[in-house]
């Protein structure tokens, strides 16, 4: 059985990391829920899994949470429990960095789907995990296709494969596209995530992202990450080995299957609830060039991971200010990277930067960002 | 350096494996090279390899193989060669099966592209390998690809999905099946191979034959292999593991990068002569249901390997009478399955069949099979 705690229980990753726990009861043991936002899904959620520890950013209720055992405990602390193998860390945005870096520092594997944390702060979070002895287990599942198609082989990759779907606009005309409304941005055609990182999936600022925590977590250089799009977002990478062989791993896009192997990892456990491949059904695998005039997001994010210092968190910051004014109805879907640039441009980057450092030049996006959107 | 001995070194995976030794000639030592057809191919072979070790079906002529320090050498005592790691078994048909054995029994691992030996005695040929502590290594590129899947997993498979292109005659009309002619039949879509194999490719006995193999080789049941036909032969097979996750082995249509892989592994070394795979070139994967009324071959060998005993090496002998007499003009193409399925009928098994067992019903077998040609 392997003691979970769970950051983030109410989002996306979280609820479905709670649906594989609900799957295979007999597997996992709940000792934390940590939750930001949904006080009523957190309520219920303790009344189902009993964690011992319970948090809520904005402070708990009695009347909701009824007292049955659990203590109130900050997420810096939760990560500490010694029954914890492995924290699943589904919090949006900065949120997650001081309490993975708490839990990499307790010794525990931590299940990371907050790629912003590896962006921001990648050169922290990988050598505090090497120093301690412990993993970085990715949950996105192209990362995490990636870390499945390596496992086993020695590291020398000549090349990786990394798909992307290209999002609800892969076909629209380019002129249309700076104004599109947030309901179309939010109709991600394969996959069901959350807001955020559906509009970053839009702007392919998320397969950016992706690209900069590839290279931490498998060391590969950027320019060894080729992006390939893939409409059907079925085999989720591919990985080419010093022979020129390549392996890909493919699946339904179904968050829950990369989840389920970020937290049962080294094993695989067969679990009827998820879905399985047919691959007459899906008939067809086809790959596209991918055009960086469609996507200046992603040219920004993989600049900024060439050019590596404080620029991925400024970039990261920009980005969440930037995608929240577009879902607030404050920006056009055209500022975001405008906005991005901008912050991008002005910034003076620290070149081997500290945590006070990261979170310095994050502050300052935010804030620089913020300035950029009109009133 | 690995020590390398080359069975069937003038056939078509004779000849890539010498290719591969050519790009890599600081990697590998030729000390033996056998062969049981082209004389003057072997002389050239024996001038650029400089083997200890020669051997030819039919005898050695002092003038096409002058004496240059190599010796005379049958292919069972080849194998016992102290400084040879790898035994490539690339004969055709029975021919590699004493081979194998003796060099199973020496503690050599064996690259065994002459799938034959593991259809008509995967029994013995196997357990001879763990009772010996060696390998056997799969040179075919939808076994590798498997092998490579499984790599660093453990073996818990819930299904193996084995590609196939669907030769030549995959969108020919059936009722014209049965009049082609060898030289469309030999006109395989994607793979440069030998004629033996090409003619199994276009009936798919070639097929039937790898999942009787792979069978053997991975212990995974034949219900659990599922082939799907895959006309652009890129995804070499693809394994799905205990909880949904799929993998799959990808490259181009060319022999020598699973020959390298079996004769590098557990390495993989790069090699600049080989080709690389470009998925925006490809453009397209597609899968297709196999349609067991167009491959009748298929379906028999599926049935000889499900009933075991020594029905499969009746197939195979059958098969390689039937695929000689089609070449030779002698019997049609649809006269392939015809012979193959009234030996199968013909047959009384032996169950658990002793290698006299597994030869006695091979000669009976091409007995049986040549009185069914007509004159």
């Amino acid at each position: 059985m392997k003691g979970l705690v769970v950051l983030g229980s109410t989002g996306s990753i979280g609820r479905q990391t709670l649906d594989i726990v609900r799957s295979l009861p007999d597997r996992f043991k709940v000792l934390g829920l940590a939750a930001g936002n949904n006080l009523e899904l957190l309520a219920s959620q303790v009344a189902e899994f009993r964690p011992e520890m319970v948090y809520h950013l904005k402070g708990t209720q009695d009347d909701l949470l009824p007292p049955n055992g659990w203590r109130y405990t900050p997420m810096d602390e939760m990560v500490l429990h010694p029954e914890a193998d492995t924290i699943m860390v589904g919090t949006v945005g900065r949120e997650g960095l001081f309490a993975t870096l708490a839990a990499l520092n307790a010794k525990k594997n931590v299940a990371l789907a907050n790629k912003e944390v590896i962006v921001m702060a990648g050169g922290i979070v990988t050598s505090q995990a090497v120093r301690n002895g412990v993993e970085i287990l990715p949950v996105d599942s192209e990362p995490s296709a990636m870390w499945q198609c390596m496992r086993g082989e020695d590291k020398e990759v000549l090349r990786i494969f990394h798909t992307a779907s290209g999002g609800p606009f892969r076909t629209r005309p380019l002129q249309e596209l700076a104004s599109v409304t947030p309901e179309e941005a939010l109709a991600h055609p394969t996959w069901s995530m959350g807001r955020k990182i559906t509009i970053d999936s839009a702007t392919l600022m998320n397969k950016g992202m992706e690209v900069i925590e590839a290279n931490w977590l498998f060391g590969v250089p950027i320019d060894k990450i080729e992006v390939v799009i893939h409409p059907q977002s079925i085999i989720h990478s591919m990985v080419e080995f010093a022979d020129g062989s390549v392996k890909a791993q493919l699946g339904p896009p179904d968050m829950r299957l990369p989840i389920q192997y970020a937290i049962s990892y080294p094993e695989r456990w067969e679990n009827p609830t998820l879905p399985r491949l047919n691959p007459i059904e899906v008939a067809q695998l086809t790959f596209e060039q991918l055009d960086l005039k469609r996507y200046p997001c992603f040219a920004l994010a993989l600049e900024a991971g060439r050019k590596g210092g404080t620029y991925p968190a400024v970039l990261a910051a920009a980005d969440e200010v930037a995608v929240g004014a577009f879902l607030a109805g404050r920006a056009g879907f055209g500022d975001i990277p405008k906005i991005v640039e901008a912050a991008l441009s002005a910034h003076e980057t620290v070149e081997y930067p500290s945590l006070e450092d990261i979170l310095g030049a994050d502050q300052w996006a935010r804030e620089f960002a913020a300035r950029q959107i009109p009133d």
